[in-house]
């Protein structure tokens, strides 16, 4: 494989990708959710290794989940039980499985840059599972897919991004996968967790509330220990999405969260599963769309 | 599948389970016991997700086993590695995780009743692998078979637990399930590990090691701050099968033990692979028991 | 099985194991590597447990993979997430899956001398994963493959093992059977770190780097309070494979390291991808090295 395929089937971020692909990523997610039945053979033979860096529930398991039920073998790495804590760095590990014959890689890691780095000298392909701040481009594929299910077309859909948007790989490969399509995305965050050179406007919460998505972003308080804001209370206070707020929620519009929620900080626990809610249909998604996309790695 | 149909299939715990029904999951259990076999199609093209909210090994991997006998694809989740850390919510993570499409979730978890509440609303059949000081009912069903196994008939039969009855989940299931085939139990314990709401006989330690089956439970002092046992060696003095005890023991009788063992405290080393004990084979019957339990889940 | 059957399937280190043997394993291996197929069915309906009571990345990687490409159902255990945590001994959990009907286990321990008394007592084949300081077989066998492939031929061969002998499994195993193929073995070492007892020539690093096979080791320094040498970047001035020490190393020598390695203490970066280095290919052979050692386990 030259390295122009390999990097044609690695998955990197949404920023570089064209809307074509994005759009087939999309619909052969609708194909795989649609078909019946739940273990294929089409990666059989194939070993998957998803190696995290970072600590991660949801993630792995969906990735996991879409390597079985395409028939692949899978291989687990968490680094919290591995010899990255005596010092091996990512690349000598992500080195070491490629030697050990895998075909894809998921990879989840903080170090921004290292990614597109790795993607230079790793000869299979990889899938960012989350990379920093960065991007983390199968949760906006699962995000836009939602979406699109619920409405059909994504452009001139306005969709509101509420949180910690400073920290936010979700917030970043929404953005860039949206816009391609037309939708005219607004942020809504306290002034130490919005990212100014995103070029993106800000808006207040009665306004973002208003949006056709309301798309909430989890929270880490701890992360911002010079923050404007003191606690979980005042945070829910200003940026949380109450049962009281939700009511000036338009009829048509759904709520978003990337999961895992605190409840009662940035959304109320009783409207995890309200009837707009699209939170746990969003993980459903997750699946077909990590099918999709690691299909497209070894296809 | 309705809800009915759903309970039908989990096995939340034996208190509520009938004794046909009980017998019927003792008799499939055989039948898999003798089945040459070691992997099977049954259910192949199945998830099984074995979700740990507690740590276990033995438990953990005799599910992992049974349901790879059975031919379904295996999820392992365990907490300590998991975004709980991060406050997420049992009940979140196991409804991301149906959200996933898995077939069947066995789930172990501290706070008691919350299985049953997850029940309530998880469309997937849930296994209790234990909750709490509630119940391990697959403990329990290992245990009877392996009664049944030594005696034929568990009608009339002597059985003494002798233990930490206050926190434990084995005793009260095989009470519950016990009772329900006409066996007399009876309990030995000291006063502050005592369960006195559960209406069994306490008797002394030479009257409880002349039951047929003598079942001794994992004591963990460190539990028991205020307790009148002080140290290990003083707990084994008055609670613990030694060697010199065991000489009671009647021919017939059998030594028992859940796993995993404190060696020289509840029970001495010696004594662990003594002619007498069904301590490994408890193990090994766990296998067929839970590959009977995961197939009544999924078919 | 009779017990010397089950020995002959076990692997427990390679002082014991016979020339002949060695080398069929080597044969298998080579077979394994040339075979196309990437899923085989040797082994399928077989359940591989990789018990690690002491923490890797590589080695149960390695391990998983080639048990996964063997067709074999693999499950996991690793210590820090287990039961050993509350005391239960590495005997009864290797009991315990034994018990549960796996058909061989790979496994890891630090206490010397504990896997010859488990084969002792285990009715599985138990092949050896690194125990102690004492032997790791499968990876001197993929550095006798790797040598193999490179030379040819074992006998004469100048093999220079350099680093921290003392606590080396790496270096005794490769030791035993590199002399069984005629391979003159020498070692370099800081004194703290020489193992006398061993009955090889210590020679000094400028000798040792004039070898036709440079093998490094991992170095842990937090091992050795009391050592002569002060930190790592002593170290690696008196011990380590510089760039500028590479330039003396023959133009046919190849480097080798069991890995992970320390970049810039034991060896510079800049030499792990050197074109005389063989550490990503030493992983490479790996996994028909353990492909081949499962197999002869299982049949």
């Amino acid at each position: 494989m030259t390295l122009t395929q390999l990097k044609q089937r690695s998955l990197l971020g949404l920023k570089e990708l064209g809307r074509d692909e994005i759009e087939s990523i999309l619909d052969r997610a609708a194909y795989w959710e649609n078909h019946p039945v739940k273990i294929h053979k089409e990666l059989q033979g194939n070993i998957a290794a998803n190696m995290f860096f970072e600590n991660s529930t949801r993630t792995r398991f969906s990735f996991e989940v879409a390597e079985k039920r395409l028939g692949a073998e899978v291989i687990n790495f968490a680094a919290a039980a591995s010899s990255v804590e005596k010092g091996e760095s990512i690349y000598d590990t992500v080195r070491t499985l490629e030697s050990m014959g895998i075909d894809v890689g998921v990879i989840r890691l903080k170090p921004i840059g290292l990614l597109a780095e790795l993607a230079e000298s790793i000869k299979v392909p990889l899938v960012n599972a989350g990379d920093g701040n960065n991007e983390h481009p199968t949760q906006a594929l699962l995000d836009l897919y939602t979406m699109r299910k619920q409405f059909g077309n994504l452009a001139g859909l306005n969709v509101s991004i509420i949180g910690d948007i400073l920290h936010s790989r979700v917030a970043r490969s929404n953005l860039y996968a949206l816009r391609k399509f037309g939708a005219n995305v607004s942020f809504c965050a306290p002034q130490n967790m919005q990212a100014r050179e995103l070029d993106v406007p800000y808006v207040t919460m009665d306004e973002a509330i208003k949006a056709d998505v309301v798309m909430m972003l989890r929270v880490q308080l701890e992360r911002h220990d010079s923050g404007m804001i003191k606690s979980a209370e005042e945070y829910r206070e200003q940026y949380g999405l109450t049962v009281e707020r939700a009511k000036s929620i338009a009829d048509h519009a759904i709520i978003m969260h990337p999961a895992p929620v605190n409840r009662n900080v940035e959304i109320d626990g009783d409207l995890v599963e309200h009837p707009q809610s699209r939170i746990f249909p969003q993980m459903e998604n997750g699946v077909p769309i990590r099918m999709a996309v690691i299909e497209r790695a070894l296809t």
